[in-house]
């Protein structure tokens, strides 16, 4: 894979965030000319340090997907899009469903707009979540479970991903779907839970803080360290065979408390205290989630490789080293 | 069914439309309490002469869904809402996508946020459209089969009726959507195509015009008279079975050409040409559709009992005697 991104011109929707920007450093390594799109929107996960490494070989442009101007010059000429802006927080498209639509539906129609207006040969990767299926009828979760999301970021999620599949068959943008699941690494921010529980686990362990796991912690969710989803985004981005198609990341399911047991283990101590699901966050707690990622296997050959306890390993040394610009 | 509507307090957003005016006439002679709340957006449907019957026995509010003050008084105390304001053109939705995400999503929203604060034992019907699917992997299509539509407003279409189900799950809101198809019939604006063809083609053939089909006219509708439809709503609307659950109305598939050939033999003469279709339709022409309604028929004993031509020859009479109010 190291040659096919050489010189490839590529745009990074959300580059700052957690994806984005290992994205783009692993992108830089492969000598693909990257520029990095992000609005920085204050607690969303956008943080400059993330793509320190690479600084100096990227683009990097801090504006919003619906600022027109801006979205039309940036995805002129380009080959690929890793399309990874948007917010992720069940709990915030709950207290504010109009941002969500806003952030997930709207400034996605922005960016497809301007592909279509500018760009109709590039290809884009659409960062999907597994949210969009909501409680599990059955497990594992294959691409063609029903989407029955139980909060607004799911339902925003879906027409997300329907824009893009739309604008394939309309237009004929070429799109493929990667419906990500719970992601742990470096570079994802440290300030709050609301984007993913995996990092901030860590980080309450790092301070010797008690880690609350509601309901016993048992809900088994499926996990991928950053560096895994990277790989799984450069393989879709630069498979022909693998566009217009969805597929599932995943691949390493584990109890929550399973998680925090293992990060208990890497880090050498830490506690662990069972809670009550609060009765609004039971309502759209989705029980467990196991993805069956056999599509994308046979596909693009992809499935995780990094072991979870080498995973915590790696997010520690790194927020250890950088602990000022993320906790 | 006669009384299960008598003395209930029924909202009807879009009710000033085509299906919504209708719904408000029956609704009225079935003894219920009718609010009809309407944005009367130009060339979107809304007509004040539509609900001329029942006028002085409806509450008539012109108001926007996204008027967050109106839409709150509007849900209080309210038994049923037949959710029916929205928009319903293909052509329009490619043209402006922006305009359809604010008019059939966050509208919704809006409508489902004030529920939410306000009401949340009401049980709203939803208006769906088969156009959420795209096109037919099979036919006849039932209500499992994928959701790819080929336009904004399909992708904005699940959106919306995805929204209400979430409300469901969370906030215990009751919920049934209703997939409609094409439907004709009184009421039905006569100014433009873009909301739907049948009742053009008859305004057509009443003005000694020539009908012109694109690909020949062979493309299958699944058509239904609009007091059939209005009967799915009303049955739908009061049986707490039906509730939770995804319908497909349809049950009448006739191409083009024999709707078209339909509408001659009952108004007496009329000319038909056929033409090619221009490049952009055909990419979101979604080729033949018919619907399954079988789960319909089973949970609520609803099926079509209007025969096309009968539903042709009501038309044309209602359009002749008001002719000024529509042409």
């Amino acid at each position: 894979m190291t040659n096919l991104y050489k010189n490839k011109r590529v745009l990074i929707t959300g580059g700052l965030g957690f994806i984005g920007s290992n994205l783009a450093i692993a992108l830089v390594e492969r000598g693909a000319n990257v520029e990095i799109y992000d609005s920085l929107v204050p607690g969303m996960g956008g943080n400059k340090f993330n793509i320190k490494p690479v600084r100096s070989f990227v683009r990097l442009k801090i504006a919003d997907l619906r600022n027109d101007k801006e979205i039309a010059r940036a995805v002129k000429g380009k080959d690929i899009i890793f399309n990874l802006a948007g917010t992720l927080s069940h709990v915030d498209s709950m207290a504010n469903p109009f941002l969500d639509l806003d952030i997930n539906c709207r400034a996605q129609l922005c960016l497809l707009e301007a592909c279509k207006k500018y760009n109709r040969g590039v290809k884009i990767v659409y960062a999907g979540t597994r949210n969009q299926y909501g409680k599990a009828h059955y497990l594992p979760v294959d691409e063609s479970h029903p989407l029955e999301p139980t909060d607004i970021n799911g339902v925003d999620a879906i027409a997300g991903e329907k824009y893009h599949f739309m604008y394939q068959k309309v237009y004929g943008i070429q799109v493929v779907s990667l419906r990500m699941t719970n992601t742990f690494g470096p570079r994802h921010q440290m300030k709050h839970s609301k984007q993913g529980v995996l990092n901030w686990f860590i980080r309450q362990i790092m301070e010797g803080k008690t880690v609350s796991l509601m309901g016993g912690g048992k809900q088994i969710r499926d996990v991928n360290y950053v560096d895994d989803v990277v790989l799984a985004c450069l393989k879709a981005g630069n498979l022909k065979k693998a566009d217009e198609q969805v597929y599932n990341l995943g691949g390493m399911p584990i109890s929550l408390l399973g998680f925090t047991q293992s990060i208990i283990k890497v880090w050498g101590s830490g506690k662990i205290r069972i809670i009550e699901f609060p009765k609004n966050r039971k309502k759209i707690e989705v029980g467990d989630y196991i993805a069956d990622i056999s599509k994308i296997g046979k596909v693009c050959g992809w499935k995780p490789k990094t072991d979870i306890n080498e995973g915590i390993k790696k997010t520690i040394d790194y927020y250890m080293a950088n602990k000022k610009y993320y906790f």
